[in-house]
């Protein structure tokens, strides 16, 4: 159930110093291909014809009048492929550095003649810190390269392929609205898969204080960590395309944009949300702790308090006095000495049962 | 006397990346009924006219002329009839969006002809998260959806059938003023009800400290986060509303709306004194159990420091050594040897009586 | 010593939902009394003429010529009373509303014609919460309400009947100013109360840590959570007066409420140092605690360490074993097996002597 | 080494409600003394005149032509001739009372052709709260007013004695820029004791944690707290002075200001890293002392658990059952049965100890 | 493994008062040497001039035709040398102080045909503060101050000697960008290198807590602090850069300085992540801490709690009452007394752990 443990130490691969642009290659990459979507009203093919596994020379091949592209570019090994993809569409040189350094910031930035977003994007099964995705839109095209296959935007292919909803009616940036918006939607099912967690631990950490559920909460808030230094951005970047009159976003897509944003603060609620919940069931964790030590400190002190006056009278009558002499332990001697023992013994017993009893240490067991 | 834990989770029912504006039944959504209210100078019915259980078709033949019509719709089941009323009033999809989808953060919009506002109306017996109203205000009309029967717009019904007040001589944006300020009002009997448990536990909390508190503290704390998610984009939204020179809101009606926010801005100022004051009552708790183990202890120390040494002198004088031989246990042999045996006994326990008096550990009892 | 404790649940009077502008009868409100001064160069009685216990009705006969009037309500009993003043000065409805509600925020709000002002007075031996105090500054006229009799303005009455100062010479803003500073004023001995409690407790928390700090912690800690809620805002309110460029406040006024501004900076400045040193003296009381509970478990462990195995050896020897057996216990048939069990005895508690005092534990008593 | 304990209570010395402007006596307040220093190009005395304890009425003597005028009063307690100072030089009534008032908040005002500025001036040897100093720059004049004998300023003289510098050759903002330096530069050597005293804590607290330490911590985040209460209004009022383009402050002095404000707000910066530091400290108190509990009991636990169980059994086999009997501790009659009781204790001792060394309590007394 | 431990106290060498711009010798500093690279389109060698060693009064002989002056002073000893760079190229004097003072505070500073720039450069082996290093932009020239030999901008100066890239096309400011981004690209590592602390500490501190583990996290959390002091003014002032519209800065080099920007951005982001996690760290070793005394305490109290009334029992039947008494000890006389005492023994100790059984105590070992 738990998932994997999120990466802190994110690596950067290209050495200090070295020029920008430059990309350095990424052994770990996956391989690349490219799929191309071409729609809108005037187009061949009801209006929509779809490619997969493209050459990247091949690209400028699609048909572009009157409509808006969507070119798809899957696993980053391929640096040749991207910078051809990136030449045709006239990439800023900076853009396709952070296109295959997969550790940037979520943010937006306006080049001349397109608008370079990048975001991550997590799926409920995987890893929390999710995949880079960059998002270049230029006037009639976008651009969307991610680090692997499988992604969250099938939803958004089947709207195309099927023509539901407005989407081809609608230019380039409400296609990327539309892409973003369904990254956004990923993250509630990961949110929600927390927020069980919380609710579980919520619920054990009273009954059962556990060392294990203090670790188990320094996952989650770690994890939260990493989800709040996706999303943080990610609204900022929301923030900033609505405030910047960019002509990239049509006045059309605007609401629809706002609605996103209002998605990311929604998001980075819960976050905060979580967060503080977190903290304070460790709170409620270390009161748990602290009671149950009382109590079993409690337990410890009365059973001791009674039995160590007990025994000292025991003791105290097994010493081997020479009861010749008159002064010496009469008591052994006299007929009644073992209940008369026995008796102080029951008194002392009886003394501080009493004395714990005023003081409320023999209580109901809750742990006060 | 607890009220139902708020639920964490809040499941969002669109699956991911579906197209905006989609609308997508909820099972759990309550039967939707629409009720409508038309006042005014010049209307007939003494001004007002008023109608229950309406047909969403049927709200046309609400007399518009020169007055206010304000139709709610209670219950979020029959997205037809929600459309019916949207399509009616022009709503933008987004807005029907939001207001059948009922995890939305407190918010306002403007869209073109309309002002779209969403908030969470809260009930002092029912859960503390609330439930979601949205309201949209056109030029001369009202619209508001709730989530489940049983509002507090009661009064403000009451107000427009009898006159009372301004209510009646003014226009939509009063009303919806007099709608956000009832809801407002409702948070503080919510908020008297949660500051009465926190007095409660100021007072318990010091003098018999409780495991069964924290977990009272936790639930407190966890349903005041609840309540600043509800408050404080409203405040925001107010304060957003205030600012803008929108052209929905009229010059009268802004010191009244001015008047909201102040109260909006005293339920945050209400949220975040009961939450520090609920944070220090943790720490007042952590302290009093620590007093409480350090007394435990010190209790223990006492009487194992003074019955160890007396122990062991009375084990030492029960050892069997031949006492026929001169140097073993002469003591034994002694006239006197018992009082002997037990003024040592008595001197330890003096000795360390006197010891600990003046370290100050037999103290009142004050635990420190 | 203690100052009564402050009020946590502050009850809003009118029901949810009432109209705006609804004055509620409060039970508890003390009985109202009007009284007026009315000043200025061009006045008889040289310069000055007061009356007290004025019919409200009566307001009217003061004479308006070239001067200030100063009417002052004690009391917010009789709603008549009030609503005679207000409608003769042309008080908004809401702004009536505020003044018989006692739970206000301090705030100020620019209605047509005049200002209102809301702020809370402290009283150095009333609640810390004191009382609210609604002031409305017309173009010369100064309108004061207060909730119960006694007020801190009684130096400002006696510079108007002296003529002390510039105050007869000035407007209706400069008396408005005169009394926000005397209330401003009143809070510095509240807090200096608090600054030799706090004092007080930092010396007694390190010496002789005592469960009853934690709890005088915890009020001071609260009193200064409404003493804040009281002093933010009015600080706010003093920096809005400034930014304005109201008509209400003149030139020669302005440094004069620049100078109220600064003292409410500061009173914040010594609310937010309070708030941490009592923040931090929490830190010294557990440490506090924890080194004491460390020293009483060192004292238990070297006892019960050092007599456990002398006890055992003693009870060892306390056997009964049958000694005609060669092999059971020889040691007690030996001429000096008494002092061989002495001798071991002692041995052991040396080494655990010399053992704790390597390990430091036989320190100084400073509770490390 | 330890400095003199700040005070946590300003006492503010006039009553609550009288007029702004008035000087209350105060008893403590040093004796006035007044300075002057004259110098300029055009200046008699090779550009520099300086005298000292001047009469205040004589001040008007010093040749005004084409210099620049320091006046420079020390000690408060001669209203009268701080009065005849402030007249001759026309400063505003309420700049009187904040320079009497010494317990001002820093803070910059403009007056009418002067600007006010009040700070604080700390010394290494001195109280951490310092003392006030109150300085109006006019448009060739500097005044300042200090609480005590004693200043940081005397390089400044000495530097215009000399001529050393470009001070001789600017005018009144560039001498007040240089006071202004000095006094900040006063903090660094203040803020570098503290940091030797936080960096030998640091040492301490992990080798030998002791509650006297908790104590010094208190005392340094106390101290920091009256720093930072000084330093951060500094840092403002000099960002406002920036800000604002306040004829005092010429083009060519700005860049030296800019300068004084960097140093602030390094100041701030190192202010703010030693109250982390310090806070942080307490933690590792706190988890040094929680180890070190540990520590102890482990060790109790594992001698009471060895000893316990032995002690058990020799009390068991010093029974004084009848073994006449043949079921009574028949033990006691064997050969060999000392050697078998012996033989039990050494299997119990054996056995825990083994049990312990897999628990790892059996450690490298690192404390965990 | 562990980097050298970081300063906290900064000396300001300059005695509080010295004019501004005084150079103050320090004797720990590094011998001046001076390099310069000239480069451009029109410039002989291929566009590229290098010379090391060089005088500061022969700067003037590199050729000044159409290119850009890099001039590398490294070694702060030589203040004559410096003054001598500083005169040729027409620093501010305040500049000249900013850079042989080695406590500043990152900043931008815009003088009159100069841009100063001063900022810190880690090295992955060196000190977590860094060195200072001081740059001035002007219109074809670059100068840099370094403390010490060795820096991360080697991989700069081999991209201008090889012409890769645009550097040897672009201005000077250019050039800076291409400094300060290497000398933010030398932070990752050091932040790499922390980061691999904290993931080892994140397991160790669960399975086996231990004292030293709190002084490795203090350590970290100060080297974070001494970072964070070093990277948010960098990112302030990479912000201010972009914002001001300053001449020095062109068009085409804002992307990279934007570029550079972001990387600050990241570098903050991952401090502050580090931060918390390191805070939280502290919060599980203290919770594994008491998990831990609890698993002790537990053990003795339930060994303490078998034994202690079972030794109790068998003192009892120690004692040497006379049996010939019929009610003195009856029990010893019995047949099967001996049985009669094992079994109340068994049936305590079975009664007890039955009783620890169905309170949880005798659990799995995972210290709850």
């Amino acid at each position: 159930m738990r998932r994997k443990k999120s990466r802190l130490v994110l690596r950067k691969r290209a050495a200090p110093g070295t020029a920008p642009g430059l990309l350095v290659a990424d052994p770990t990459a996956a391989a690349t291909t490219v799929a191309a979507i071409g729609y809108g009203p005037d187009r061949p093919g009801q209006g929509l014809d779809e490619v997969r596994n493209v050459e990247p020379t091949a690209l400028s091949k699609l048909d572009p009048r009157g409509g808006v592209r969507w070119v798809d570019v899957v696993g980053l090994a391929d640096h040749a492929a991207i910078q051809a993809v990136a030449a045709q569409f006239g990439l800023h040189p900076l853009a396709v550095e952070d296109i295959t350094n997969t550790h940037q910031r979520p943010k937006a930035e306006v080049y001349e003649g397109h608008l370079f977003i990048v975001f991550r994007m997590v799926n409920a099964n995987g890893p929390v810190e999710g995949e880079q995705v960059s998002m270049v839109v230029g006037r009639n095209w976008v651009l969307t390269f991610q680090e692997r296959p499988g992604d969250c935007f099938e939803p958004v292919r089947e709207r195309l392929r099927q023509g539901r909803g407005r989407i081809r009616q609608t230019g380039a940036d409400y296609l990327a609205y539309a892409l973003l918006d369904a990254a956004i939607d990923g993250y509630f099912p990961v949110l929600e898969t927390m927020g069980e967690a919380i609710e579980t631990l919520e619920d054990s950490v009273v009954t059962d204080p556990d060392r294990r559920q203090v670790e188990e909460l320094h996952h989650i808030k770690r994890d939260l960590l990493v989800l709040r230094r996706a999303i943080w951005p990610l609204r900022e970047l929301l923030g900033a395309l609505l405030r910047d009159e960019t002509s990239v976003v049509t006045a059309t897509t605007r609401p629809y944009l706002r609605d996103a944003y209002d998605h990311a603060v929604q998001l980075m609620d819960i976050v905060e949300t979580y967060r503080e919940i977190a903290s304070g069931l460790l709170d409620v964790y270390l009161s748990s702790q602290s009671a149950r030590l009382n109590e079993v400190m409690k337990v410890l002190t009365i059973i001791a308090t009674i039995f160590m006056p007990m025994s000292f009278v025991a003791s105290l009558y097994g010493m081997n006095f020479d009861t010749t002499h008159p002064f010496n332990m009469p008591e052994l001697g006299w007929p009644f000495g073992y209940a008369f023992a026995l008796a102080i013994m029951a008194a002392i017993a009886t003394a501080l049962l009493w004395w714990f009893k005023r003081k409320g240490w023999l209580g109901d067991g809750k742990g006060g």
